[in-house]
């Protein structure tokens, strides 16, 4: 399923930047080369490392060194990833055994490990100190997020804040900072970096509220994942608690919040319970906002084609998951 | 236990170090903060960030720079304690429940990420490019040598240059790198960086073959952990590559090698075969090897206080452990 249908040209760069990618993770543990190209050939749409590139265009860029840089946050990305499936105990990635389950969380661990440093390195060689600080402020935000996300869960008293801070955190930060050192790096100015970094961060916590909303409704061979699997260990998103906001419902759903061992029956019945109340499509609604504040973003931007090819990134994510 | 008896100035700017760690590794989520502080209460000589500093009095060094590079290298150093005691599955550290052991492997892996980024973070703001590349090549070493250790468990054909390459790259690379950063970023002549860079390889090498040989023979308290629990996980360290070698007691050790489940009769035979064969006398002898390089490399740096304080380092690791 490919994102980009009018700007296929966008494939010639992210073929680039996997190219770049393999290039720069060769090891010498055969090991860690198995589970890195494990990971790079079950696909994934390289959304960060486009979104580099994109903004990126609307500056002066350097393309070998704009290629770097995305790779280098694909890199990150791919690390947060495998120890985040270390986390949450994932056998499933994108339809297919994580690393943790394939090689065990030992090699898991220092895989991601092994990521980290590469890219870290690789931005070294690269990008300027201030974007270099921005970069691991990212990372540390997403760390933190992904304890806040372990430390909470089977938590009753989740919330809409508490959510979305979470979320920004591990999610849209990333695709937030994609932008916004693309465009700095590419020199643009302060004020067109300012648009792209808020582009960023709003589909970052669209995309984030879209993928919250697919381990509800979606298909589970798509999806790459059982459904419900974040309910099952405790993550409560946004679905779950706009149900839980609404009084005829909350008392229906609130004898499986906090509860463990959940089988299939109680499954249905709390994908059932969270669409009947409405919390799909709220949390839907809630998602389009967001990019409808992408689209003011890119209104306020100059219109070149990179402009367009963000925008079709948006129209794809409101109709389908990737 | 302390290391230092003579040059007890050093042990100011060790708590000049540790309250730059405390303060840089300060985190929004309690149980970071907790997991943290267990780590640093937990003691540890702080011997690679105290190498940067005595590296850097043989240049022009800037004080605060060079605490924030020590600090930096030591939370590098933490985060892969952490790490490491997931792969090895580690219950106990320095006499204390290991971060994974107390939290889980969960937190333990964050934890880890945490501390990276937040080195990293520390040594974009201070050092050169240059010895940035440097500091990633080295991590990127330690992960390779974690995992060629992890993935050579119960290797029936370990011999002494797999091994010395392996400890090369897990512990020896530090404190090399402690060194050359602490002597480079003081702006030293390149000789004396060499000569400095040398002295902390050959120190880390016998510090890890004193650290191996300990895990047979050392106090178990003081070690922290229990006797031979390398062999017992597998790893196969230099004194039973020496015992192997004889083939006198090759043929009584052999069939421990390999074996999972060791009882504690077994420990006692396999730790009475090491000692008797001379395992443990030649292991010795080879970490003097390396502590009598170092002192070559000492003997070509200038006479200066920081260089006795380096020389009664090597004076301390061959008496005791620490």
């Amino acid at each position: 399923m490919r994102v980009w249908k009018k700007h296929v040209d966008i494939y010639e760069d992210i073929d680039k930047i996997d190219a770049f990618i393999r290039n720069s993770l060769k090891a010498s543990q055969q090991v860690l080369n198995d589970a890195i190209n494990d990971l790079l050939n079950a696909g994934g749409k390289r959304l960060r490392p486009a979104m580099v590139l994109l903004a990126g265009r609307f500056g002066r860029y350097n393309e070998e060194k704009l290629i770097s840089l995305a790779a280098a946050i694909e890199i990150m990305h791919m690390a947060t990833l495998i120890h985040d499936d270390i986390i949450d105990q994932s056998e499933l990635r994108r339809g297919r055994p994580t690393v943790r389950n394939r090689w065990g969380n030992e090699i898991a661990v220092f895989t991601g490990d092994y990521l980290f440093t590469r890219a870290f390195d690789l931005v070294t060689q690269t990008i300027s100190q201030k974007n270099m600080h921005h970069l691991s402020q990212a990372i540390k935000a997403i760390c933190v997020g992904e304890v806040d996300q372990f430390e909470s869960r089977y938590d009753k008293n989740m919330y809409i804040g508490k959510y979305l801070k979470r979320i920004s955190r591990k999610t849209a930060i990333l695709f937030s900072l994609s932008c916004q050192v693309g465009a700095s790096e590419a020199r643009c100015r302060q004020e067109v970096i300012r648009h792209l970094r808020k582009f960023g961060h709003d589909f970052g916590m669209a995309f984030q509220i879209t993928d919250d909303l697919l381990d509800f409704s979606g298909n589970q061979d798509e999806v790459g994942k059982p459904l419900c699997s974040d309910f099952a260990e405790g993550v409560y998103t946004l679905p779950v608690i706009y149900t839980m906001l609404d009084s005829s419902y909350s008392s229906k759903l609130e004898p499986y919040i906090g509860k463990k061992d959940l089988i299939d029956s109680d499954i249905n019945q709390i994908g059932k319970l969270v669409d009947e109340s409405g919390g799909l499509e709220r949390s839907k609604k809630l998602a389009l906002r967001y990019l409808d504040r992408c689209n003011d973003s890119l209104a306020a931007l100059p219109n070149i084609p990179a402009r367009d090819a963000l925008r079709e990134l948006m129209e794809e994510l409101i109709q389908r998951r990737y």
